[in-house]
C-alpha cells in the first residue's frame, strides 16, 4: 500500500466507526442500554494521533496513541449532546476533550483540539472526571479531580493527593481556572448543585481519609460555599452514608449533578464494594427533597446499573461509573456511563420511569432475611393480581 | 407496546431461556463441560422481580433486580436434580433458593419462593455457599456460611465474621435452624460428612485467622462432633494442607461432601492463590481412605477444573467454585460449579474416571525440576509404548 492508500484506509475505517448507528437493547424496563459503546479511544481524531506528513512518518504509524475515553461530564448545548470526555493517552495522563452528537446515542465526534485547562498554583499531574453544571449564576462550571504527588512521602512514588479543581466557561472552549477547593481532607467526586441554596453555592462532596481509601470517612457530603472564586468547605454534612454489606460498603460518591423534577431531585451516584478481585463499582440512585436538598426522600435498595458482558473488561475491571447525564425537555434522559475505565456508553430512560424506579423499588433491608421477606411479599402480591 | 404485550415478550424470552437445551463440549477426557451455564440471574422467577399489576407498575419495570446465581449445594431428590442456589439480589444480599432439573444439565426451574432460613440468636447479614448432606441419621443438613459485621471493629464498616450456620430439613422447604457451630476461630466452607464416624458426626472444617485471610491457619480440617444440635469444634486435625507455590498456596477448602466409592472417598475442593489481579480460585480433587477418612490416599497434582473463556468474567473475576455434586446410581457424576461468582455450570464425569484421575495423575513435586522430570518420564514411557 502506498502512503496515501494507508491514509485513506485509516480515514475510512475511522469515519465508519464515527457514523455507526446505535440501537437500544432490551433490558429491565427501567432503562435501555445500547448495542455499541458511544465513544472509544478509536473515536479520537486521527490528527491527534498520526503525523500525516509522508516525509516525517513514512510508515504512517501512530505517533501519539490514545488509550481510553471514560468518565465524561455531559451537557445539552445549542441543541447538541456534548460530553466532556476524560481522554487518556498511552502515557496514562488524562485530559478533557469535548465530543458532540446530534442525537445523544451515536455519531459522537470530537472537537478539533482537547481543552487546555489553566493551572492552579501547583500544576496537576493528572485531571479527570469533570462534572458540568450550568449554574443559575450564568456560568458553566466544571469541577474535576486534580491529582498530584504527595511530596510529604518522598519515598513512596505512588503517594498522591486528590483535590477538587474548579473551572468555569461560557463556551466550553475557553476556561477560567478558579482556585482549587480548600478542605480539611482529600476530596474527589465533588459536584456543584445547579441552584443557589440560601443564597450560597452548594457542593456535593466526598470526604476521604486517603487517596484511595474512604476509610472511616466517606459518604456523600453537602457543603455550602460563600465564594466560588475562593471556595472552601467549612461545614460538611453527610447526606448519603455507606453501609455494611451493601453495594456501597467501601465508598460512594455523587455522579453528575441531580436533575430537578416535580417530585424531587433525582440523583445518580456510584457505590463501591471490595471483592477477591479488587473493587467493584456500580451505579445507584436516590432522591432528595426540593424544599431541603439535604433530605433523602427515596432510596431504592441495591444497584441501578452494573457492568455486563464486555463492560466487565477493561483497564480497571468490574467498573460502571457515571458523571454525566442529560434530561431533555420531553422527559427523555440520557445516562452516560463508562465501563471498566475504558470506553463510554449510553443508557436511556425517562424522568417518569426514573422517579417510579426510585419511589417504588424496595429499600435495602440490610439483612438477608429482609431481602427474602421482600421477595416473598412481591410473589404474594403477584399471586393476588395474576389470574 | 401495551402492558400485556410487554408481559408477553418478557415471559416468552424467559421461557426460551429456561427450556434451552444444553450439550457437552469436548475437553480433557476427565470430564465434559457444557455449552451454556445452567442457572443465571435471568433464570430466577419473573414473579420475584416484576410487579405484574399494571396499576402499580405501569411501565412494567423490574422492582427487585437479581444479580447472580452461584455457589450451589446439590442433591438428587425424588428422581430430580436439585440445587440449593446461592441467589444474590441487586442489594448484594444472598439467600437460598431451590432450582430443579429433570436431567441435571438443563431445564432448571426455580421453586416458587426462596427459602426462609430461620435465624440463629443473632440475625445474619448474609448467608451463602450451602453444602447439602443427606446424613445417615435421616435428616438432610445444610451447612452454610453466616456472615455478620464484626462489631468489635466499629470504625471499620467492612469488618466481618464468618461462622458456620447449621440447618436441617426433611423436605427442603421447611428448615430447622440449629445453633451455629462453636469454634475457636472463624469458619467458612464447613461440610458435614454423610456418615457417623466412631458414632459421632464428622465435619470438614476450614479454620482461618480472619474473615478473608486464612493466615497461618487454613487447610482442610476434620473434627468430630458429639451433638449436632449444639455443635462445637473441640479438636481439629488438618487433613489437607496448603503448600507454597501450588494452586492452594493462599487458601483451600472442602467443596461438597465426598462421594463414597469402593476405592475410597472422592473429594472435590477449591484452592486459592494470589496474583496481580487478586485471588484465583480453582478446583482440585483428592481421595481419603474408607477405613480412616482422615487419611489421604491419593492427591493428583495441580488443579482439576479452572475458569475458561467467559467463565473468567464476572462479579469476582477468575473464580471456579463448587459446593455441590451428584453421583447417580449408574456412576455418572454431575459436578456443579460457579464461575466468577456470577452463574452456575455443570460438568459431567463418572466415578470410574474420577478415581482413575485421582489415582493416576502425578502428584505435585513442589519444584519446577520435579515437574520437568515428571513430564520427561511420561515422554519416555510414551516412546516405549508408541510404535
Amino acid at each position: 500500500m502506498t502512503f496515501q492508500e494507508k491514509v485513506q484506509a485509516v480515514r475510512s475505517k475511522h469515519e465508519a466507526l464515527l457514523t455507526r448507528k446505535n440501537e437500544p437493547i432490551e433490558g429491565n424496563g427501567i432503562y435501555e442500554k445500547y448495542k455499541f459503546p458511544i465513544i472509544t479511544a478509536d473515536h479520537t481524531p486521527l490528527e491527534w494521533r498520526y503525523d500525516f506528513d509522508e516525509k516525517d512518518n513514512p510508515y504512517f504509524m501512530q505517533r501519539i496513541m490514545m488509550n481510553a475515553t471514560l468518565n465524561s461530564g455531559a451537557i445539552k448545548w445549542n441543541g447538541k449532546y456534548l460530553l466532556v470526555v476524560r481522554t487518556e493517552g498511552a502515557d496514562r495522563k488524562s485530559f478533557f476533550a469535548i465530543a458532540e452528537s446530534p442525537n445523544g446515542v451515536d455519531n459522537f465526534r470530537f472537537w478539533e483540539e482537547p481543552i487546555t485547562m489553566p493551572e492552579d498554583v501547583i500544576p496537576a499531574t493528572n485531571i479527570y472526571d469533570m462534572r458540568l453544571t450550568a449554574h443559575e449564576d450564568g456560568w458553566i462550571y466544571g469541577l474535576f479531580c486534580a491529582e498530584r504527588h504527595d511530596d510529604s512521602m518522598p519515598n513512596d512514588l505512588s503517594a498522591a493527593t486528590a483535590t477538587c479543581g474548579i473551572a468555569r466557561t461560557k463556551d466550553l472552549k475557553t476556561w477560567e481556572r478558579l482556585p482549587d477547593l480548600k478542605a480539611k481532607c482529600q476530596q474527589r467526586n465533588v459536584v456543584l448543585h445547579p441552584e443557589f441554596v440560601n443564597g450560597k453555592y452548594a457542593l456535593y462532596t466526598r470526604p476521604q481519609d486517603g487517596f484511595i481509601d474512604a476509610g472511616s470517612g466517606g459518604g456523600i457530603g453537602w457543603a455550602l460555599i460563600d465564594d466560588i472564586t475562593n471556595a472552601e468547605v467549612k461545614e460538611e454534612k453527610i447526606i448519603n452514608a455507606r453501609h455494611y454489606h451493601t453495594i456501597m460498603e467501601v465508598k460512594n460518591g455523587e455522579g453528575p449533578h441531580p436533575i430537578k423534577t416535580a417530585k424531587g431531585w433525582l440523583h445518580l451516584a456510584h457505590g463501591v464494594r471490595g471483592c477477591a478481585s479488587g473493587l467493584r463499582y456500580v451505579l445507584y440512585m436516590y432522591m432528595t427533597s426540593l424544599e431541603d436538598p439535604t433530605k433523602v426522600i427515596a432510596q431504592p435498595g441495591g444497584y441501578f446499573l452494573v457492568p455486563e458482558g464486555d463492560e466487565y473488561i477493561g483497564d480497571v475491571m468490574n467498573v460502571a461509573f457515571a458523571n454525566g447525564w442529560i434530561a431533555d425537555e420531553d422527559g427523555k434522559v440520557f445516562i452516560y456511563y463508562a465501563s471498566s475505565d475504558t470506553r463510554m456508553h449510553v443508557a436511556t430512560s425517562t424522568i417518569d420511569r426514573l422517579i417510579d424506579y426510585c419511589m417504588n423499588t424496595p429499600e435495602d433491608g440490610f439483612y438477608t432475611g429482609k431481602s427474602v421477606e421482600t421477595i416473598k411479599a412481591l410473589v404474594a402480591k403477584n399471586k393476588r393480581s395474576l389470574p
